[in-house]
């Protein structure tokens, strides 16, 4: 029978999706003994924003997390996202800084590092993967999936290509917008499995609906792992529900290794925790069919809104809806991601509140155009490059390649507050509210955001009839 | 490019499945010009538990509702579901009454009659088939989908040979409780595709979470059509959402005819459409694990849940959840659909609560073993049946054959409170109710039950970031 592996993100991406990463380690470790019990083949529990919420808003200990989430899962392996050279802050650090980051991180118990670049340039990826490696832990190189005339098939196995060269245990194809379709999912992963034999894994969002059908597609064609999230913390900008997956595959022949009645009592338990966390509840979260109609995340643009809307300008959303495609095409079609979908959509809004296009740039796009990002998808405008950036340098080697050292550095400035080797990288990742952090840990000050007391006004016992034909 | 066509269910299945059935007429007219260019095959818009609703609750006249949507929906085929020999009401009615009601639906603009009977049994099919087909209509056989050792691709099949025998002019699949995977909604369209050139229909629940994965393999393996909701009602008991479906099939090269940007304005209608009724929905709508674990939707334990609640033993939940499977087979294991969900479950509570099975027997389950609800899907329990009904009659015919006509005593029964052959019918489905109903509209009284103002206490601006990796 083949097997399909899961892994569940409700640790990680389940509650930055769907409670803007709030939730806290105390609501973790209760369900850690079923968690280890249920069959997973690893559990997404750390990086992406989970870093900064814990020291933001948690006032937690992001390492203190791992180690406790390790101590309670002795049994499955530990899963974590990573920016490449950005690590989980938002700039490009330097090589020596990459290093001391995967170093202590696999030293605290992580066992799967998935790698990425949001430019999909993989001399972004360079440093944290042979890091990886050199700590004897697995290495998963990505590819972040968009739609572009430079997206193709093609394009995607070159990519894949360059991250085998470079020695990854395995690929993960990693939609964060919701972008794929079934059809481009089984064409995605069929050429992949065609050409590779290393590990497949699908990490798809929910956001336009389709996600559960890219994961069936996906599985047919030969993937071998498949991100889901428990369903209690399912649908919406999440993902597919753990279980109606494992149950279908069951179904279809497949093995996953998975209890459902395990499976049902940590959804129970999930649903209890989520109402914790009713304040960071987005009021919409069905589909956003924006994604369907213009690939371009409903969560961007109701950010956008903000923007115009603080500048009384909502009338024009629009026309900044017209122009991202058209920004976005001027910067190479880069994938709209953290950070390019801020620096694409802030330009965009620039654009059109102007009047003119580019008559002001923003600082990021100049940045971005000379090229400390790293390498653009495609070609970028020169006529726009030359109006941002005149005759101003362009770099195209590895951004990091530019950076010296920097870890001695961040050691000083921070100095006796940092208390370990973990302190610093917590610094080097924000400083200043890593400073104001480590400064209350020291204090005895330290208090995480408050919540609001559950108020949930629904009226008692009115719910749906079973009658349902 | 193959053609599927697409049946949207919001204006009935929808708002059944997620606000109780609430939704009212003036709330459907104002979106029917959107929805009339969209481009759907059908919209189902009446039957079901909306005749009901509409005369309990909302105290309109279903009939005139039928009116004014066809009047609104001018370039689309209006779609019902029909209980078969039950109309829309919750007893077999006589010929007479069966043929009047599909007369006058259709003669009101009523174009597709989905007919389905909870036990399969097809006599119980053929008034109404031949009533819709005399007025000139599309009647529509249905397979209610269940599991059990007798519901085999063979057993399907035969259904489905014996409704084409009746001239159906298609077939449903009407999966009510999630229970399809999509391996097994794969091989019974395949099997009946290969056997069946009249069109084929899905429609699935999205209780389980594999609706969508069902749906795209019915549609690979031949299926014609399919039934979703807009998005904004879709998701949970309800249907996977039309525009990821639509979106999904346009990639992959099929043609659904449907314009997604007016998908997407007909979804933010009912998205605030759907707030007017927040105190009819579900705390909790996600995934039914239980009906993956075990094949009995939650919904029904959830009512049972509530009747032991009331008698001190909810403790007893898990044995009379073990129950239920065993009565199901005492009765021939019929498809847990109303009624049949409701004998099999107050059966199964009777069983645990007195300590001996079978020790008190329910008046239904005795009427249902003496043959009053038609042919069970597999041989009954002779034990149990001896046990409850002795050495009393059972009927081996269709059970409608043992009923005089009742037309002219139920138009005699309401006298002048009925002012056309619409109200007397109405009189026949619910006797009590419209009686009442009637009366208060002579009276100029009527008044729908009133609803809650919004009470939204979620915090305003505290939305998840946009920041999803
Ligand atoms: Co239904
Ligand atoms: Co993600």
């Amino acid at each position: 029978m083949a097997k399909v592996h899961i892994t569940d993100v409700v640790l990680r991406d389940g509650h930055q999706s769907l409670i803007a990463t709030r939730m806290r380690t105390e609501d973790m470790l209760p369900i850690c003994g079923k968690l280890d019990k249920a069959g997973y083949w690893s559990l997404e529990v750390w990086g992406g924003a989970t870093f900064d919420a814990c020291v933001r808003f948690l006032r937690e200990d992001p390492w203190e997390r791992l180690a406790r989430l390790r101590e309670a899962l002795p049994n499955t392996r530990l899963q974590m996202l990573l920016r490449g050279q950005n690590l989980l802050g938002y700039r490009h650090y330097s090589d020596d800084v990459v290093r001391a980051f995967v170093n202590r991180a696999a030293a605290n118990g992580m066992d799967v590092f998935r790698i990425f670049d949001a430019l999909n340039d993989v001399r972004n990826l360079r440093t944290a993967i042979e890091a990886t490696k050199a700590a004897g832990k697995h290495a998963q190189g990505t590819i972040c999936y968009t739609t572009s005339p430079v997206h193709t098939l093609d394009a995607y196995v070159k990519l894949a290509d360059e991250l085998i060269a470079m020695g990854v245990d395995s690929i993960a194809i990693k939609d964060m917008a919701g972008l794929l379709t079934p059809k481009a999912t089984g064409d995605l992963v069929k050429a992949l499995k065609d050409r590779f034999s290393v590990p497949l894994f699908l990490h798809s969002h929910s956001t336009s609906g389709m996600a559960p059908m890219c994961q069936l597609k996906a599985v047919e064609e030969g993937c071998d792992h498949v991100d889901t999230v428990i369903s209690s913390f399912s649908g919406g900008t999440s993902h597919p529900p753990t279980e109606s997956l494992v149950a279908s595959l069951h179904a279809a022949g497949y093995e996953t290794g998975l209890d459902l009645k395990l499976l049902q009592e940590i959804s129970h338990y999930f649903r209890e925790v989520r109402k914790k966390y009713h304040q960071f509840e987005s009021e919409y979260n069905d589909v956003d069919s924006q994604v369907l109609i213009s690939q371009v995340p409903g969560g961007m643009m109701s950010n956008l809104a903000n923007q115009l809307k603080e500048q009384g300008a909502l009338d024009r959303i629009q026309d900044v809806f017209n122009e991202i495609p058209r920004v976005r095409a001027d910067l190479g079609f880069p994938p709209l991601v953290t950070p390019t979908s801020q620096i694409v959509g802030t330009q965009a809004v620039l654009n059109v509140l102007t009047g003119k296009r580019y008559e002001s740039i923003t600082n990021e796009v100049k940045r971005y155009l000379q090229g400390w990002y790293g390498q653009a998808p495609a070609p970028v405008n020169e006529k726009v490059r030359t109006q941002a950036i005149g005759s101003e340098e362009v770099i195209d080697c590895r951004p990091a390649d530019l950076l010296g050292d920097e870890l001695d550095k961040l050691r000083e400035q921070i100095g006796s507050l940092a208390l370990n080797e973990e302190d610093v990288l917590t610094y080097a990742m924000f400083p200043e509210v890593a400073k104001t952090y480590l400064q209350e840990r020291a204090d005895g000050t330290l208090q995480p955001e408050p919540l609001l007391p559950k108020n949930d006004t629904r009226a008692d016992g009115v719910v749906p009839t079973a009658f349902k034909v």
